[in-house]
């Protein structure tokens, strides 16, 4: 078998997209921490582009962006199915995925914003936020049915690092009464054996992003 | 056979890429065009996460997202295929082909604003240029080989609509002597037999652009 090295940085939950999903699957790797204040010109080799984790490197061969990352672990290594196998429920799968991506920015815009691009992102998320509540969420334990997938992973980011930033904010935008079935998934997620034992420390986490927020909100206003 | 349906706009690229990939796997389909000025009922119903086309619906199911709608058709019509089969070879494709979403953006925000918004839109579409010129186009004639496929199609954009867009600005970005591999897939691209019988008309699309153009500046103004 080809050696798989994951480049990948601490409190990334792109990062932890795919740690989940080589630990699923039951792959062998190599975790190497990046450190995202001193890019290594290893890190700056490999994902020439976009110059950032994580990075998927099988034998030799170097594979960026965690959503490609994902379909690639997927295809290499298809035992516990990370993806429906019906075209028109994978397609859906991937809808969302993306959709978790693209509105997913918005979470860190709020982050390091304040007055008005900050309450314009936290409109954005509420929204959302019930999109996904009213369209992505039937009565399904995951995002695809009974087992958990690539989609539940790229939604990650509303599991612990929206709770995370909420308390740094000092608001709730996710309140139980008004997504239930975000509640609900969020629960079973979290008591995922492979989630419960791989997520980032809650204080270090925590302490990362509110430096974060700060260093962001001192850059805009110099 | 299931019926096949595309919901989509004469101008958009976005349409021309589930088109050109219907067209490529010699599926009969129905073209329904939307009126962007009046959604209907059905788009919204369709895709009522983001109520816009291109819609495709096979046996009476929607899939939206144009690159979700690409890889939806790949694998429901594997013949003619428009993604390499090689699970590494396919994570660049799609790489490439998230790169021309994520990127492409910038083309409509250069179109529709002036000022210090509109030079930065042209100096992040310059070095998207730049990084696709030096990192995704070696010495292959499509982005990935001989064939033409889905990454040709998401870079779209940048063969038609680019130019138009330079038109009417009165500027040049894609300048050969700077982009010669650019210029060469271009070429190669617009001599396909698929793609050279389905492109919108120039002075259609250069007088809509332009209306766009006016009328976004309008409302930034206003």
């Amino acid at each position: 078998m080809e050696e798989v090295k994951l480049h990948g940085t601490w409190p990334s939950p792109f990062s932890y997209r795919v740690k989940w999903a080589l630990q699923l699957k039951g792959i062998a790797y190599e975790y190497i921490e990046q450190d995202t204040s001193n890019k290594s010109p290893l890190l700056l080799q490999l994902n020439p582009v976009y110059k950032k984790s994580p990075i998927l490197v099988h034998g030799g061969k170097p594979i960026c962006e965690s959503l490609v990352i994902l379909e690639y672990i997927e295809e290499t290594w298809p035992e516990n199915p990370l993806l429906p196998t019906d075209p028109y429920d994978k397609a859906i799968a991937r809808f969302w995925a993306k959709f978790a991506d693209d509105k997913g920015a918005m979470m860190w815009t709020m982050l390091g914003t304040t007055g008005e691009e900050h309450e314009k992102a936290i409109k954005d998320i509420l929204e959302s936020l019930r999109t996904i509540e009213e369209h992505a969420l039937a009565e399904k334990k995951f995002f695809c049915g009974e087992k958990i997938g690539i989609t539940d992973f790229a939604f990650v980011g509303i599991v612990y690092w929206l709770e995370v930033i909420e308390e740094i904010l000092g608001l709730k935008l996710l309140e139980a009464e008004s997504f239930p079935r975000l509640h609900a998934w969020i629960k079973t997620f979290k008591e995922e054996p492979i989630i419960k034992e791989n997520l980032p420390d809650k204080e270090k986490t925590f302490a990362h992003l509110k430096r974060r927020r700060e260093r962001e909100i001192l850059l805009a206003s110099s």
